[in-house]
């Protein structure tokens, strides 16, 4: 696959110069910028500038509310809601998250839920915030789009419902847990779709229930949830807290925002907070997680296995990797922003001249 | 496989009898009688009456404090710890409990965590205890003993890690999920070395990573963490909120109650209370909850399939069922508790005449 390599500093620029030239006012637009660049230099690949021009185009749809006033419309001392009024999604849970972090700090937890939210990018992003204060965040949302149906159905009633996890650590990686609730993300088969190969057995079946392994057919099927009928309930139960919890799309209500640019999609997500000092002493307890980082990297191998990860850690490794020598982005998608980049009339994407 | 019928007083009444004879206060020994009888009346057999000669054992080995101080340590406005003071893991559990879904009434949620806990019975008995209250309950616990090594390890350090949530709706059944990070508990794995058969692939691995199908060798593998990789992040992140956040053992220091009857396990467990009411209208979120149920079982449905369940429905249908016709216990489990009332001087189990 041809790609050319980007600066984390010049994919930011980019997307909030296009967010400027959309019409989003000039601090949503900063805020964008990073939240999506941080996507790419994390690794998330599938939630970073790859998703500007479906954005570009629900903006330009009127799908989304340029100037909104994303408030709090209940409240008690350790929970909110908020009402995004259509906005970004990006806006809504930077904002969210922020909200339970400064309750948290009095009430030990809390629990902000959103409705009228969009798509967020990477569910990581906003647990991740928790890390800043020593915090451990988790991030529950509905999907965009439904790509699976209850356990032994054919309805397409449910989507990869993501959870997130951050938890502080001292001198280790941080641990960042970010996972649909099926086998593989949606994103995984439309690029198993573009190399041309085919899926292995237990992403997807058929409506009969057979494998389907051929991602061009993927219309035909429907992904399978982690662990069968336990991923069935698990992606149930985050959809009723990120989204009927909050007045927010699930089930049959939720939009298929790949296919409409247009229609309010009313999307839920919900960010929690704990601070470990409410529980016990923080500085214990980066310790004893520190402590079962190591127990867990140096337990012996299984055959081939050459390292064992932890939950954070490629991504972590990825931001140092992509920091020295940039961020390779494939250049069917280049061409796709520098046609908006003319389009909008901002500044093409600048490529580094050597890797 | 013989077995025979009793009454669910029956099974309370043999297991408060027991309790007591144990040495366990009045009240205390009720509370677990209830609590285990719930477990095998809504079908959670490995969990209820069939623990009652372990617990004995582990009692009769002074591994459980009969007389404990269970008490909450530290506190914030949405969030407590409690010290079990090694008490049966069902006290603590419970009192967590209640004190969650009190907190909750005035914050909108809360999020309590034990440690010098024990084994407390299955994950959604207290999540359940939320419904009575029109709200949400989350339940996440650090599994009795380590089944599976981290991702491409072979080192046993994590458990089966369960997740509960129980959901409050109108005319539908509640939701209520329990559900291992692992593809089977090992339970499981019990029976079907019990009866002779061997298991499906996809369980269980050997140390060579080769799928492990006779459960007489179950010691010589572990169990699958569900949907891989996913399910291991699942399980340590569970275990990092119901132990190392608590101080209760994780990893390394998680004692095996099926072969150490003595050590004080310090188990850690967390339960979190969400009041729907804190985020809309509890009555408006039943009724949604209600309608996506209703969509759910009315999804066209997969080749054989007959019916679509809801988790926590085939429970419910359990609970009609025994009650009616009583609860089948195994013929060798009621010898060996025959034998215990024998040792215990209490009265024997008494069988329905007819089922």
């Amino acid at each position: 696959m041809q790609e050319e390599h980007f600066t984390f500093e010049g994919i930011q620029d980019f997307i909030t110069q296009a967010m400027g030239a959309l019409g989003l006012p000039k601090a949503d637009s900063a805020l964008i910028g990073e939240l999506m660049a941080k996507a790419d230099l994390q690794g998330s690949d599938g939630h970073g500038i790859i998703r500007l021009a479906p954005y570009a185009k629900r903006i330009l749809s009127g799908g989304i509310n340029l100037n909104p006033h994303i408030k709090v419309t209940k409240e008690k001392l350790a929970t909110a809601l908020i009402d995004g009024d259509n906005a970004m999604g990006h806006l809504v849970m930077h904002k969210a998250t922020q909200l339970a972090i400064e309750k948290a700090k009095i009430t030990g937890m809390a629990w902000v839920g959103s409705h009228h939210s969009n798509h967020a990018g990477p569910a990581s992003l906003y647990a991740r915030m928790a890390l800043d204060h020593d915090m451990i965040g988790l991030y529950f949302a509905v999907g965009n789009a439904n790509h699976l149906p209850p356990w032994g159905g054919i309805d397409m009633l449910l989507s990869t419902n993501p959870i997130a996890a951050a938890i502080p650590t001292r001198d280790e990686t941080p641990i960042v847990l970010d996972m649909a609730t099926t086998v593989a993300a949606y994103g995984k088969v439309k690029a198993k779709a573009q190399k041309g190969e085919l899926m292995p057995e237990g992403w997807m079946i058929d409506k009969n229930g057979a494998p389907l392994l051929d991602p061009q057919k993927s219309d035909e099927g429907f992904l399978l949830p982690i662990g069968g009928y336990k991923g069935y309930g698990l992606s149930l139960v985050v959809g009723l807290l990120a989204g009927t919890l909050n007045g927010a799309a699930m089930g049959k209500d939720v939009i298929d925002f790949n296919k409409d640019y247009k229609t309010t999609t009313n999307t839920g997500q919900a960010i929690a907070i704990l601070d470990p000092n409410a529980f016990g002493d923080i500085d214990d307890f980066k310790t004893q997680t520190d402590r079962l980082i190591r127990d867990i990297k140096n337990s012996a191998k299984m055959g081939n296995t050459k390292r064992i990860w932890l939950p954070g850690e490629q991504s972590h490794e990825k931001r140092i990797e992509h920091l020295k020598h940039g961020i390779a982005l494939p250049s069917a998608l280049v061409e796709q922003l520098q046609q908006l980049a003319k389009q909008l009339h901002i500044q093409a994407l600048t490529p580094l001249q050597n890797k």
